[in-house]
């Protein structure tokens, strides 16, 4: 009988979950997962330990945020695990993650992903696009990720978003904090087929009221941090935004319909004093908060 | 209904639980849990980190051990996560410990407890003495821990086995690997209060002899290793033994009656390199299998 | 004969004080000691090895400040080593504090306490409050510290400022930089118990001019800085200020009476590069000339 | 005109090389090679940092060793530096490995290659079988890495020499210092399949006499080594052999037909005191000194 | 015959030069080497290893500057590796750099070189004075380095820019963000030695206007950073500049005449995360943009 | 008055001497003191920074050792403190070092030398000689250190024992535990001027017996212990002797008439788990109790 075990009995043992986020999947609206692929990283690999470690790292955190004057116990969102990819192999690793946001947005969950690699991305917004044909990117980094191919390879981290572009087309997505990337990629960015705000977030107020009520997905890939504040990640850009710049272009963000969203490329190991993990966990605090709202 | 949650559809979606600790409660023979507790440590802190540090590792292991040809998939194991214990409290928390460990006793199963501090070992000893009056210690440690008081306290990590003899007393009590403690330390045990065998684990088949069907509580001090083996522990002393040297002497105990056990003083945080997790993670999963059998 | 001592005969054999705190007891106006205690911290302890580790960095740091054009060797200070604190006896170790916090301040000395967790600071405050009862707190901090009971416990680290306001009472307690707390503790400070200036220093001149001459306790929880620039702390908290903010607002306090201080929560095992001993390391030297003048 | 260039100008401007390894590629018998590769390790990745880390740290090595009376200088070795291989595309990698192997073979040099994971000694083994027919392999490993299928895979770090024997087939594989593997893997070595030495190195003398004039492929997985000696590896695995258990072993194949090697599996950045990378350099001398001579 | 060596024969073997950095020596117009001597460092020593380890973490950076849009393959570069220089002796090194730097400006050539400590400055300045006499220095760092004699020395880190002064005078060098020092260093500088600008780089547009087209050698001492943006030096300093306003400072250097520079005193051991050495290399690469455009 | 100080005034104020080194230096009969400097290191340095961090992590340490049946507390042993010694001048600091040797000799006091690299030992050595014409050397260590110059130098801690040998001579030098060097050291020592006995400690007894009464200086240069054991060191050398090892070889000098001794080449900074440090404190009080008996 369920009542004999010892979880059920007044012991307080503790759950592994992203602190607070202990709704049923039944009762919630927000539905996190992980997706521990690093497979195409070229330089500094590790990614894959991010959504572990941000839960047993989540304990260090408030649930409440004073920024949204919010709780994450006051929202409902289940933490659904990890799922279990396999390296070496792209293609079967990107099916599972686009099959279960597909599932999770079917349900009508709003899926968020705790990456792994940028490449991550690919799966979830095509999930996202079949189900809402105008959806609009809102894409923070510090690099372009435009590449066409990235050393003969069309899927890699360093091209994602060109992958994007290649579903959603011309004028839907938003890049900001970009400071790097080659000469082709940007001038291919700035003749029209995205709209790139570099090394800062400005502007983006004006984008989300352009954007309007149309479905958003949000996609932070962590690095567009300085590495001072992030070490933690697989390729660290000097020149990036502080902790308060991207929280501030996030509450910017607060009146859109966001319909799905991922935080990506925190590769804790790189960052042995735990601050670009705690860093992680509070950005997506901050992004579950924004959507649960 | 349950079949719509994800992690009942297929998606492969990854528990947390120690590797191979699958059981459920309920058919559990076997129940391990954490004891997140450090509070009374005098050098090095952080011993707290351990139990979700080596579930989190634990995925580097296999299930099997060629050396018991064994699998831990095999045995009923059921991982019941962590205490919730305060700080600063200590009595509270070793209240929380002896109750949880009279629970699983009474139910008739192997509690098996992932420190902490050594001191945790002190109620769970307790509550085993309390169900097996004529039950024996084999302790595994690089430190006597027998002070009768440690800088005023009679709590603390560095008499633990001081205060297990009060609740066993003389002739019950078997300690190993011992290379450090004060001269009255080594006097007092070998005025005939414990065994005690400097150094090694020399001779501990003739105690297994001896102990024969007698209840038996393991407790292994992880830093009975030497510190090239386990850097990451509270209060690391040079010259202490192998981890084959470890492994053979588990393995002298296998026709024992072992009623309880645990493992202590991993301090993750003080090995990035991950090593001495892993090592602490193959230390549980050969005790597991030799309580399992 | 002491002139034999070799340390008196030109060998240039160095002390290991905290630089330029040379004076001796009787001869100083500042005296400054460690209370390395750690007992009630929940996340990663640690903060025990902050006056040691501090006093063995500081040589990387000059004794002269362009800030405040002055010089540690040109005030007296005295190092009066580190208090020896038993850890899982709350009580006994917050007592061994008060007693040498009154001890000096009745010698008519200003003390300057290196923690340890922020919960050494409450018998700091006690003590000078039972020689100063108009006595004023400048708090910078991360956290609000506010909790009434932290996980059952009324002694902790996150609930000591509201301990000091129990002592204190409404409005002498002035709370700088704070960014992370429950939505309770935020609404009790805010309901007229403290001053609560969120996320930065603001105002901090206006506070400076309204505590006029009273006494003053400034207590810096280095976690006030963002985890960037002190990622060796137990509880990293993303948003934080820079250093130059911390220092000008220090400055700010130019003409207070500060009768007694501290600086805690450098736990600097966690920050290996040794940065974060060399920050706190230059804000106890701001602090001290501060009260040296 | 090149004696303009300050490199030839007596500035002593060192070169990247291994240490030692200054032949030029027409008057060497051996070339040193890296495969940065480690696209489908599925728990700590990194290995693809070893050639570049191992040719930086191999300054604080001597180039003559006692053990083996000979010297790195004396015999012709040329450092060709790295392969360039993309991540995310299994298959292209293995065939520039697989590529660069044959053309050393056919110009009649022994190829030595650094990983990079253990998949990457797939190919060179099938380029050297292309060549010797009659080939027998030498294998030092913690893991059997005999598995048919892993998470789906083919071809992947765990399954290695499973394929490897797909090309070799029975009798030909030689392992040593095995360690870690399902029950499945053991069973199926000790079916006829290879000759596997759990634990240790015993019997490697003998080994050495049946192999007699055949030539041999050795490859080095050096987490066959303790992880106290080698923490900077993907999957550290306690109980391994000491570093001069492994030498005397590698000394035993001292009259054998070597006719290419691989050393693999160092993950540095898991070990940021260099030790491993140190272990790794000295293991990489006595291996060419082995073949050189 | 080259055309058999396997670097020649498609096998996108890799070099080990910084990256971009491809030009031969006859080709290009700038030339980078190593000067990896830190022998009198008092603090914390290891910036011999930053050349090496610059090369090597380079990969991880683009090639193409946004902020000068120019591409380090567009300019002609050539890295001639280290200098290989005695411990123990600081005279003989500096020789070896002087000598160096005299021979590269002789031939036309910009010198860029990579520290080393910042004494390393000094035979580099005195080269390119024989060469330039009216030659203007312009000076990032934390630390004045005006000392006469530091610890009875006159050769050191903490006094290279006394030194320099004895060699080109009052007036000619401009000093920015320097936040340590002695007073009476201060005070010297202050008393019409140098241009000291403390704490930031504000004026320096104002200095590039004076400087007009006359020559000029830049020096950054990158613990002119903020130690959260660098904390891998020998003496971090907290109080720094950002990233982004070193880079500012430097992008109002592009019109003056650049004839020799160098980035000095990144201490990579310092930083385990790479972020340090990422930072110093994105700094090298636009400096060489300045200088080469 | 001096009973004002609170030191005095039952505060539990610690100090920070080698734990157990409390005697006055009137009354003590062996001295330590440190000697920083690490100035002619090739590879790793950091070994200035040992004798400091030996004293704040000697806490973790016992005064008693079970192995000698002693304990520092029942001798009489001062802490001198770290002589202050200049970086970039290496003849003026083995000067510094001669003289407190000297001095100390001339007391009738044994001096132990914390280093530094191992070139610390040549003036202490000299000192020792001046006062006992017929010294003998035991020499732990994993290199030969018997070249005649290094990169030039005369002086540098790769040829200190080939100087030591100017001044003692043939037949005086006692090498164990030797794994490392270039071919002529090994032949150069073999040749009658050393007695070497390579990669281990084999015969130490013999040796032992030989020396009999006559004086012996011991140097523990600590990298003789396998890098397992002991990674933070300059210049990590695998194959090197377990600490039980080395232990077992000092215990076999129980009898010699040691006058002088040091302990080196500890880098703590390359080993942050502590380890090493710990190890060095545990054969420091190994050492001082052999002399002390």
């Amino acid at each position: 009988m369920p009542e004999n075990k010892p979880e059920n009995r007044n012991f307080d043992l503790t759950s592994t979950n992203f602190i607070g986020c202990e709704a049923s999947y039944e009762e919630c609206s927000t539905v996190i997962f992980g997706a521990p692929f690093d497979g195409t990283v070229t330089f500094r690999p590790g990614s894959r330990f991010a959504p572990s470690q941000m839960r047993v790292e989540s304990v260090g955190l408030e649930t409440y945020s004073p920024y949204q004057n919010a709780d994450l116990e006051e929202i409902s969102v289940h933490d659904a695990g990890d799922l279990d990819l396999p390296f070496g192999d792209t293609t079967a690793a990107l099916e599972k993650i686009g099959g279960i946001s597909k599932y999770l947005l079917k349900a009508g969950k709003h899926p968020v992903m705790i990456g792994g690699e940028h490449l991550v991305t690919l799966p979830a917004v095509r999930a996202a696009y079949l189900k809402y044909r105008d959806i609009h990117i809102i894409h923070f980094d510090a690099h372009t990720d435009l590449r066409d191919e990235y050393l003969g390879e069309k899927l890699s981290h360093a091209n994602v978003m060109r992958r994007v572009w290649d579903i959603v087309g011309d004028g839907r997505i938003h890049q900001f904090g970009i400071r790097s990337g080659t000469r082709e990629e940007f001038e291919w960015a700035r003749s029209g087929h995205t709209f790139l705000t570099p090394y800062n977030c400005d502007g983006i107020e004006d984008t989300a009221a352009e954007i309007g009520s149309a479905p958003v997905y949000v996609t932070i890939d962590l690095d567009v941090l300085d590495p001072s504040v992030f070490p933690g990640t697989g390729t660290p850009e000097a020149g990036g935004i502080a902790f308060c710049d991207l929280l501030r272009a996030m509450l910017a963000l607060r009146r859109l319909n966001i319909v799905a969203a991922d935080v990506v490329e925190l590769s804790p190991h790189y960052d042995e004093s735990g601050v670009s993990t705690a860093v992680a966990c509070k950005v997506l605090r901050e992004l579950l908060l924004l959507i649960g709202k």
